[in-house]
């Protein structure tokens, strides 16, 4: 048995750690563009990262440190982030921007080892170092700020996401605190997304990779954010093991409450996006085919825009399940808008009624819909929002 | 040697074929909604449909006919489109609809052989049967209007798409016309291609569907309008063999032609597109990892909004090809904004001078984008267009 209590403070509410967001100048204005974490001892860091082969320079930097361990993990008290510039495809410069920056830092704070950063922002400009390294002299260590630092590692995202939990357990209480990036969730996207977590727990240094990919797979990854993905995409998780406490159910429970909060937060900030909606594909032959279909169905421009014209568009669903290369039939498909059955094993019950129950519920800021496949057992929920006007208008200006 | 002289007339310019556009009240107003295709002889009928698992009504109706035949081909001498409903996901009944107005068809004009037809518009919807049929007796079965039946046959096409060649080669002449329609050429989009080819050409019944495959992959399916696609999508080549004159070399080549001419319509008519762009991705390690990331660009939504805000966004396109799964490096890849090189080999050339050029062609009309991966010998050209607030508007009323 364990019991979760919501904490403030997000990326630095866990005992031992610190983060603030201080303004460089990357961004306009005073805006904050700078974060840091730190931590007072030595912590075990738990990582994954993009797929994608051009993966920018401070994640090029942070293997380097994981490979230098000959084990899947690395050991820092510091990670430094900004935003506003990925430092991606910008070739051996922008890796020796990295070791600069990280050198300078070690210098002029000692207490700092070992420490490592991550970037969102344009891809293919060096990083401002200047600007970067004046910066450095505004770090308050002890600050315990993680609203601040949430705050500065945000790009198009129109809201902070952060989240701290105390978890007590048989064994004793711990606690875990988060924060992340990212909002142009929309699967091809190629916006970046920023986790980092911070937790007081004595996680063994051989499980947290995997307690890690498990949550990641059953949170971003459904929401379309996953290994398909931008340069810089990157979660962290630092242990400092300051609670001496470890139960491994406890734990992956609030690691998975933790990052699911997060992923939502991402998907309900899609870029321009005003609706929150989930495709949930039931009993599919497998689990692969549940996942492969709601994706199909979160990341198609026609089913997104529909649901941006509030239309209960049910022949958009049904095509794209078709089209996703998944074994189905239309005589075993249903499809549901949250519990409005429109579509049942081959008969259409969209009728005047029908679709004027189901228009309700397309003006929903929040909805479900299902496809039940009816040939399986297996499921996969995806996080999808709607595209408008808002998403081009977004995208066709963000580097100005 | 062969030569190429364009004809009008469309779908109707071969010798022995007739077509014509009809209003049947389908789409609003005095619209044309119904075309046809008739052909005095029986034609060899050569074909490709949809991987949908959901396929339309009448390509249910249509594999029947080949089915029936124990050979890939059938014999045909009409064939019947309506625009404004796909007939797809209509069930059995939908199917029966189809049964039904062929054999209305036969009865009332007795010189119609084995028909067929093909649909396009809102899925999920039974057909408007008793509007059709009325429009039977509208029907002069020798009409030369080809330019009207291309025009019945639109959805959200903003123009017609048709054109005819009459070719010279060593053994005679023959003709070629054809139409289509499609505009949401949006990959993974789901909007309907439907494409009819008449020839004269007398081309050996075993031939036939090899050389339109053929002609496929190089032209639609470099559109992204391919497999993974609408419950409708169908070509249909047809050939009376009236000029009994065929020359392989110059037939394949005309029908290359032909397709090619229709597909970059298609990619130019994307919904609510302004510009075509054909991104051509070179020197990759095989001919599949160029295609894989020539449609990549096509269909990644940030490069698209970037296209549509005319902006040089190099770094968009670079992410996009390290995510699309392909062998690349940063060391081998330059990218071009046509002649303009804004990355070289690991090297940013995009200062302001190459910036203000860059820019420059992104306000054309029609650009090109070239991803040199420098790693392999084989290229694809894929087509694509930029996603603007028009999309956005065309998609999120259609169905109104």
């Amino acid at each position: 048995m364990f019991k979760l209590f919501s904490l403030s403070g997000g990326i630095s509410a866990a005992d031992g750690f610190f983060a603030d967001g201080v303004a460089a100048g990357l961004k306009n204005g005073s805006k904050y563009d700078i974060a840091f974490i730190y931590s007072e001892t030595l912590c075990d860091v738990f990582s994954c990262f993009t797929n994608n082969k051009f993966d920018a320079a401070p994640i090029k930097y942070t293997k380097r440190l994981i490979a230098a361990t000959k084990t899947d993990i690395f050991q820092s008290n510091f990670i430094l982030i900004n935003s506003k510039n990925a430092n991606a495809l910008t070739g051996k410069g922008g890796l020796e921007d990295v070791e600069m920056l990280m050198q300078t830092l070690k210098e002029q704070y000692p207490q700092i080892k070992n420490p490592t950063m991550s970037s969102t922002g344009v891809i293919g400009v060096r990083l401002p170092i200047a600007k970067i390294v004046a910066s450095f002299e505004l770090f308050d260590l002890y600050a315990k700020e993680g609203h601040k630092a949430a705050q500065a590692i945000m790009t198009t995202d129109s809201f902070c996401k952060e989240i701290a939990f105390e978890v007590e357990c048989k064994s004793g209480t711990f606690k875990i605190g988060a924060m992340c990036k990212g909002a142009g969730m929309i699967h091809p996207s190629l916006a970046t997304m920023l986790c980092f977590i911070a937790t007081d727990a004595a996680i063994p240094a051989g499980e947290g990779n995997e307690l890690l990919r498990k949550a990641l797979n059953e949170t971003f990854n459904a929401i379309s954010v996953d290994g398909d993905m931008s340069t810089n995409d990157t979660v962290l998780l630092l242990s400092n093991k300051k609670s001496n406490v470890y139960d491994k159910e406890a734990f992956s429970f609030a690691l998975k409450e933790v990052m699911h909060k997060l992923a939502i937060d991402i998907a309900k900030d899609g870029e321009g996006a005003n609706k929150l909606v989930a495709f949930e594909v039931k009993n599919a032959l497998n689990k692969d085919e549940a996942k492969k279909a709601a994706r199909a169905l979160s990341s198609s421009l026609l089913v997104k825009t529909a649901i941006f014209g509030e239309d209960p568009n049910w022949g958009r669903i049904a095509s794209t399940i078709g089209a996703s290369g998944i074994e189905c039939s239309e005589e075993s498909l249903s499809i549901y808008f949250n519990e409005i059955c429109v579509y049942h094993k081959g008969n259409i019950l969209f009728d005047e009624e029908c679709e004027k129950k189901a228009a309700q519920i397309m003006k929903k800021k929040e909805l479900c819909i299902t496809c039940d496949l009816g040939i399986g057992t297996e499921s996969f929920r995806a996080y999808g929002c709607d595209l408008g006007y808002n998403y081009v208008k977004i995208n066709a200006d963000y580097r100005s």
